[in-house]
């Protein structure tokens, strides 16, 4: 790409907003739409332009980033009447940052494809924190020339990209990811939830453990507001649900058995259940306390 | 200790034996026994004393190491006939460096000290690796002036030593630890089993992930197992479920339930019931392999 290159991006929210500034900051010149506009309101005296339609911001740019919610999100942004589907020019660099199902995924690099774009899968890991420094971990899927095409802009945004393999591939690496992170957080809360009805002290355990075998960054960031049961944002409880069931879906799909999972998605259900739905996920501690 | 220290080693196995190694490249005057005594031969070319029974060890020395299976074991070697309680000599102290569980450490650290003796439980983490290279994990309880004796020889042995409180502490750590460990290994099992069914190459995912939250010591160590398909020890499934079957005891002698841990102990009985007994734990993956 020769000229400035010019983005757009779709979905203000946790993730989307400390991502947004960070592409201001680098430099690039930048056009939002969020469902909320107001939400775009620090980022417009940082240079931000606000489009008043999805239509008007994809006409407006080469590349969109979506950060959305969820995966019925992707879909109405996507294909929904005056979506980027309907609007896209030829060329136009679709880079989906958000987790979102893998089979709807492939459809719509697909149809990107037959319309002339190009379409880059590219879930991230790290949270609020990772999106606010840059040191996200980001997954890719697609081909590997439009891969290189998003790799600048995803190096402002994450401290370790990995070009995982074809379309999907990326959200078959964040399907990983989140199954994992949801069930070391399990891991953690039934670690530390026995050794403080043992007697012992879980600050010191949680110390104690680190270094060894035990080692995870979930034990050190989800273990220390575990200790301190305190549980500021991070992820949500009940995106953290919706990853997992998103998981098992795909999971069943292809006729694999996940217990574990089941019964950590049963779990977060129990915790949402019980009026914890808007906590981190680290949360799940919760449920040992008698 | 103003003379020369001579330290016992009950238990050459896995672990104990490359930590008697690093107790005689370190100048230590070390006397072994070992229920086969075949297993000290290697020892006894670098100086180590093979004592013929345990009583003659305990007497010859003042520091007793055991690193033995099971807690049945250290129940028989301490308070069987001719056993160390029977020939403990005043101010010897004892430190049991296995996975013992925390009832038996607590009623065995009162019995030592009321004939006069000292006892600090110091289980480790760090797999034959960390045994090796002295960089093991080690989780210390007992009172603190026990605890500063013992410490110079756990800094031979240990990369990281936490006093985690009074006696038993060390093995609610060890508890905890071991419910997280056979637990993240079920994570990461479960993460990677999805991404291969889905038709991502795991090598590649187990990198992409490797920064983000699903970053662990078990990804990176026993993921890399997993993705391989091969199982070289490490630990042995029969070992992990032995210790996630004690946490099991120890949680419900308190009245916590700790269902992941129940199902992931189930899961190895079904690994160990197929003929995995002695591969290293990362084989739980196994499981998922249609």
């Amino acid at each position: 790409m020769q000229k400035k290159q010019a983005v757009g991006m779709i979905g203000l929210g946790l993730m989307g907003l400390p991502m947004a500034k960070r592409l201001l900051d680098a430099g690039i010149k930048l056009t939002v739409w969020n469902r909320t506009p107001e939400k775009a309101e620090s980022l417009l005296s940082d240079g931000a332009k606000l489009a008043d339609s999805i239509a008007s911001l994809v006409a407006s740019v080469d590349t969109v980033i979506l950060m959305l919610a969820n995966t019925p999100v992707v879909e109405a942004i996507m294909r929904g009447p005056a979506g980027v589907l309907e609007v896209l020019s030829p060329d136009t660099l679709v880079i989906d940052m958000g987790t979102t199902a893998v089979i709807n995924t492939k459809a719509m690099a697909a149809d990107v494809i037959s319309v002339g774009g190009k379409y880059v899968d590219a879930p991230v890991s790290g949270g609020v924190i990772g999106a606010e420094n840059g040191s996200l971990s980001i997954m890719a899927g697609g081909p590997a020339e439009t891969f290189n095409d998003a790799l600048p802009l995803l190096e402002i945004l994450g401290g370790k990209i990995t070009h995982v393999g074809d379309s999907g591939s990326g959200q078959i690496a964040k399907a990983a990811n989140q199954v994992i992170v949801g069930l070391t957080i399990g891991a953690v809360a039934e670690g530390l939830a026995l050794a403080a009805a043992a007697g012992a002290d879980p600050a010191r355990v949680r110390q104690a453990l680190d270094g060894g075998f035990a080692t995870s960054r979930i034990l050190q960031v989800h273990g220390e507001r575990m200790v301190r049961q305190e549980y500021p944002l991070g992820a949500r409880c009940t995106t953290q649900r919706k990853d997992l069931q998103q998981a098992l879906e795909l999971a069943e799909s292809l006729g694999l058995e996940l217990p574990t999972t089941e019964l950590c998605r049963d779990q977060y259900d129990r915790l949402i259940a019980s009026g914890d739905a808007d906590l981190d996920h680290a949360a799940l501690y919760k449920l040992y306390k008698a």
